[in-house]
């Protein structure tokens, strides 16, 4: 029996970079299924876990963390031996590190989850595309993704040689974008699209 | 002369944050000001420093670094030996800070930004105050700064006993709000307002 409990839901891309990080670090975990429909994530149990009220949160012990992004720390960190190494030390290689991290974060995030919003999930709730918000935000998303085409002409990853969390957190809103007409936008940036192709075939991603 | 240049503006508060960890950490640096009302940031000299055209970038002799978030994490792990400490170790503490660095960009900074912008950018550029949004964003920081509340009456820093990069990220958001109607969020809250108190009263801060 693992100590480490998800509470999460498959269909949210925070839930799944937690996923993900998960089965890079080769951590065994057991996956408790938050019921947002019904409001699970409102009620006090969840909330104990995440104040915020908002998926995913872990439990490692008595240790509680939320946020997708400080879970993919805390267990890159904590489990820091196990499985794929996912942070670096190296100076050099930390200023990308910490560039890229906050680069999806803050640049990359807003777009493409506007994008995976309008594209993805509005279709899965029966709701219609409103082609206007896709364009203005494919355009958005050109600008963004022509600095990474620049920076990935130099490195493989975004920190440098070897895959990490800064590449990591990009695998949900990929996935989702992957399988819409907004996949053109990576397709015509030759290191982006080759960049995209090798983290999503990931055997750990395959899992999430 | 310092290998360490900081291309920003005073009033940024993204600027503010990176001089913030470089006084903490006690690392001589050349402030180098870009002139954004002349569209310097767009410039490209400084887009050779970051691509994005935002404000600040550091040069650490040959490593650039942009993204404010990204400059504390690279000076306060590239200059862990130098100054207070920012970053932490121990798991309990490491799930804490990187909860709470989170909570700040996505639940505290969104909230706050646009009540600063309200409340104190604005009047700078001789705008006018829209009390309808700075009504609905005091509502939405209230409920965050109760999330705050509640832990902050558990440990006197967000990531346990002393100050770290969790606390530090808030700094300049807390500045300008602390002279505007918005500080009554803060004050209701006894823990809160230690908290801001302490924080913002730091010779380090002072000297940003």
């Amino acid at each position: 029996m693992s100590s480490i409990k998800v509470h999460g839901s498959p269909i949210s891309t925070a839930t799944l970079r937690a996923l993900a990080v998960l089965h890079e670090k080769n951590v065994d975990f057991e996956f408790v299924f938050v019921d947002m429909k019904s409001g699970a994530h409102k009620q006090p149990h969840f909330l104990s876990l995440n104040p915020f009220g908002q998926v995913p949160a872990l439990e490692d012990g008595d240790i509680k963390v939320f946020e997708s992004r400080a879970i993919t720390k805390y267990v890159a960190t904590a489990y820091e031996s196990s499985g794929t190494p996912l942070v670096v030390q190296d100076k050099k290689q930390l200023a990308n590190f910490a560039i890229w991290s906050e680069v999806e974060a803050h640049q990359f995030d807003p777009v493409a989850s506007k994008l995976a919003w309008e594209l993805f999930y509005k279709g899965l709730f029966g709701m219609e595309t409103d082609t206007a918000v896709v364009e203005e935000n494919e355009a958005k998303l050109a600008k963004v993704v022509d600095v990474y085409e620049a920076h990935l002409s130099q490195s493989k990853y975004l920190a440098g040689d070897s895959f990490t969390l800064a590449d990591l957190h990009h695998l949900p809103a990929l996935h989702y974008l992957s399988g819409t007409r907004a996949k053109a936008v990576f397709d015509a940036r030759p290191h982006v699209s080759a960049w995209v192709k090798d983290i999503l075939g990931r055997p750990a991603w395959q899992k999430a």
